[in-house]
């Protein structure tokens, strides 16, 4: 591998990156799978998205904190990924937001976490 | 949600994919979770890629045994995701794959779920 | 920590160990967690407990691939939280066995892996 | 099964616990998965051990999230198998601990999380 193709799969310099974004990411991934697997015991028409969201949440935080093993390229579609899959779930969930509480906090969480993988995702285009 | 927007919502008709290559893809998933997690205790250089890979692939697996919680938009984003994440995998596997044996299963293992990730995909643009 | 207490807290020699006992543990391992994924989406009385189960199993099976992290004593102790994860989960689909195939199947696999996790205690105590 | 046998397979009435301490265990569960995701990304000869306490961790807090799915016998097993998992993961890293922070720092949380698992299986007790 030639220096430029190595620089260019090199994960934008960590020192130029906000880490209260990475780890507000973090708390929020952690927030949505706790959230969504509480919501799947309900045995609501949402529980399938919710246990799909709850481990796709759960990798991109583990991912997030072994960024040695991420390329920009597999982060931003891991990024896409979470914010798929928080939408999928959400929509399930906003369905219930009037019968459940949970349903409501698991579709809050599910939009936090997306809106956090977005700011990654910024910042990620901002110091690539 | 009117039928319109529900219907473009909706997954392909079950009935019109082939159940074979969603199989196909679960198993490879399942082949690449193992290879990755027994590579990643090797304590080398690709560890923290192949512990990503893993738990990628997983959450993978899981969710096509839950399409009723998936939509084509999230189905398509994790497939893109998981597609993503194995290439970061083999390319830093196939490093080591002269001095590790370990190393060189890892990256036939994701080459293995590229494909049939990629498969999938066609499959289902295929029956959209 | 002196060479005795060393020596105590080491696995038991793997040369000694039937690596094809535990290779089965390993396979009951995931096929208990992908019977247990696909029935916790049947939104019946058990799918917690398979949601439960299908994370234990996962968990038994990758640290069966991580045995250097291990000690005979947090074996033996997974092993049993395992046992008692699949019968919890047996119980509960064996009483929907009769009118669902995939609680039927659920079951079997449960009832597999208790096997195979205490076919490994047997052979760690007699290799210990 | 008869009335008796149902009553001893219950979980003590949630009434009757300290809802505070199953949080505490929950949040202290989080903190160990995430400590020790951190931790195994250091290639030290803890990371094995790091890995297993991960996930063991985390299938912990989930299945507190699924309190339906359990049994006081499941649970009483998965809690000695949390302590189990985290006392060999606090024993590797501790062996580096003047070496690394992160590994004095992911004793810390596997004491933490020891600590509290403890403090459930004395309440359940307590409340059986």
């Amino acid at each position: 591998m030639d220096e430029m193709s190595k620089s260019m799969k090199a994960m934008p310099d960590m020192a130029a990156m906000d880490m209260s974004v990475m780890q507000a990411c973090m708390d929020a991934c952690a927030a949505c799978e706790q959230a969504c697997t509480v919501c799947s015991t309900q045995m609501m028409d949402c529980s399938p998205a919710c246990m799909n969201c709850a481990d796709m949440a759960n990798t991109m935080m583990r991912s997030m904190m072994r960024m040695q093993g991420m390329t920009p390229a597999s982060m931003m579609a891991m990024l896409d990924a979470c914010i798929a899959m928080c939408q999928t779930c959400m929509d399930e969930c906003m369905m219930h937001a009037d019968d459940s509480d949970v349903c409501r906090m698991c579709a809050q969480a599910c939009q936090a976490c997306m809106d956090a993988c977005m700011a990654m995702k910024t910042m990620m285009m901002a110091s690539a």
